[in-house]
């Protein structure tokens, strides 16, 4: 008798496996780089091998499996468990995942797309604990979402709830958006945004410091190289994140009236960047969120890390309240 | 035997009510000026009165109705039916309405916000019918609003969800907003704001086809004004309602991303401007809205005009999906 879970994260560049116990306590984990494995029917026997690797390491078999969460990047058709769109898994569109793991796992599948995941994930085990509604934002190369109410997640007219990113930050104008529109949240304020805005202070004769720490080379500047230089003292640095905390806190504000939400919850990879990111974004969404419902919000750091995407798939795979 | 469900809308301003069959027609209606009928107990002995006079007009006595619904501007305790908090139901605070109303019409009683309400009768009866999600804006003396999801209506973590009127419009400055905050889309493109937004063109010795048609008193400048400068080819006043249209259409656009909604409904008193508000609302909206989302997504004027108060209630009271 088990009920152990195994969560699956297929991401367009990181392929995670792990299994976890019904408390969402990883036993074992493993990752692989996703162009490794290879696409399509070879991505899924890699897959299967990582699946192994895990197993063997906590000596159990498959049959120590009663369910597997699969998260994916893109739009998902739960009902088949596919993909329906995908920019980055090459060969896995309209592929059954709920067939393909209930067969070689012999276990109950549920496939979710990776931000709704996240969301579930943070919602059951992480900083979204006993929230009425939680929104997750993503903050990474993109910014994503999900909305939790009542313990089940929100899923919009087509799963695509929570496009939190492609909130208007900029009236008019703006860059280029990943979504083909302009001026977007995400234009701004995801990673590569806080990178270009960077970058645009060498064209001013500023950002030395920012160069410095890049090792000279303006294209190597990342948010992590924002947030080096923050934590030195650099008071530009100090400033693009002042003026990203404003950018998402507007974006979270707006996200808070509409939804009337409790708790949100902040994660992705620029949260690395920790109170540089967190302390702007938290003191202006606040300052800008209506009074009545302000008293009732809490807004935190993600609390998974960087096992959001395993920790996630196995709280799909746990199903909702 | 009969199902007929009665309808009542109490306002700060009105009271209306109508018996209405389960198809949502309204076999008759009255209303009354809320101020009219004083306050606490005086006000629902009125409102009892005008229920008889309703009746009346039907040929019907209370044993014909089957239900009641009852909309109320402010937050709703809805297991007690109960306003929580009204700036403008003196008297109202905490008596419990699903008592009275059961008591004295010897029926189910339902009592909801009255953005909830209207949200529920646009989507049951009106310009939502159809929608997976539906969100409903109102633009009057506020901007407010309501969600429905899956035939339901979406209350957020304490009732509140939908307010709209409260994403941020300006990032800096701004006016005072009624919730204390500022520069809330509410603060810009409701009734009370487009008005504000016209007389200030007249300290710039501008808006003088306004200031004619309130017949030279600024003071008396409303947003019916504007609309009607506009219709007679008044430039400022087409102007003004662009303006109107890119806020109004961001906020909208934002909210269609935040919920992957199919419909928004646009209704409340400002509507009546007909195309000045709606066209370009609708346009800088899709052109705001991710693409992939812009294809799915429908923007409609409200179909319920003045009767959406008591049709809501009447939709309140027939349940939800």
């Amino acid at each position: 008798m088990s009920a152990l879970i195994l969560g699956v994260d297929i991401g367009g560049t990181k392929t995670a496996v792990g299994l976890a116990d019904p408390e969402g306590r990883l036993l074992a984990r493993e990752w692989r780089e996703t162009a490794a494995l290879g696409d399509g029917e070879a991505l899924l026997a890699g897959i299967d091998a990582v699946i192994d690797a895990v197993l063997a390491a906590t000596g159990r078999g498959r049959d120590a499996v009663a369910r597997v969460g699969v998260g994916l990047p893109g739009t998902v058709d739960r009902a088949r468990g596919a993909l329906l769109t995908a920019q980055s898994l090459r060969g896995l569109e309209g592929v059954s995942l709920k067939d393909w793991f209930g067969r070689t796992i012999g276990a109950a599948v549920v496939v979710e797309n990776d931000a709704g995941a996240a969301a579930l994930g943070e919602y059951r085990f992480g900083a979204g604990r006993g929230a009425r509604v939680m929104l997750y934002f993503t903050v990474s190369t993109g910014i994503g979402g999900g909305v939790v109410a009542d313990g089940r997640l929100f899923r919009g007219s087509a799963g695509h709830a929570g496009e939190f990113g492609h909130q208007v930050a900029l009236a008019e104008g703006g860059d280029p958006c990943s979504c083909g529109g302009h001026g977007c949240l995400e234009s701004v304020a995801s990673g590569p945004a806080i990178a270009r805005r960077a970058r645009r202070l060498l064209g001013e004769s500023r950002g030395q410091a920012l160069l410095a720490l890049a090792g000279g080379d303006a294209a190597a500047i990342t948010a992590a190289t924002v947030a080096a230089a923050a934590r030195e003292g650099d008071a530009e640095a100090a400033a693009l994140w002042e003026e990203t905390g404003k950018y998402l806190g507007i974006g979270v504000a707006n996200a808070i009236v509409s939804y009337d939400a409790d708790r949100v919850v902040l994660g992705g990879g620029v949260t690395h960047a920790g109170e540089w990111l967190l302390g702007p974004t938290r003191r202006h969404a606040l300052a800008r969120v209506m009074p009545r419902l302000r008293r009732e919000v809490r807004i935190e750091a993600a609390a998974l890390g960087d096992d959001v995407g395993i920790i996630g798939a196995v709280a799909a795979a746990l199903g909702e309240d």
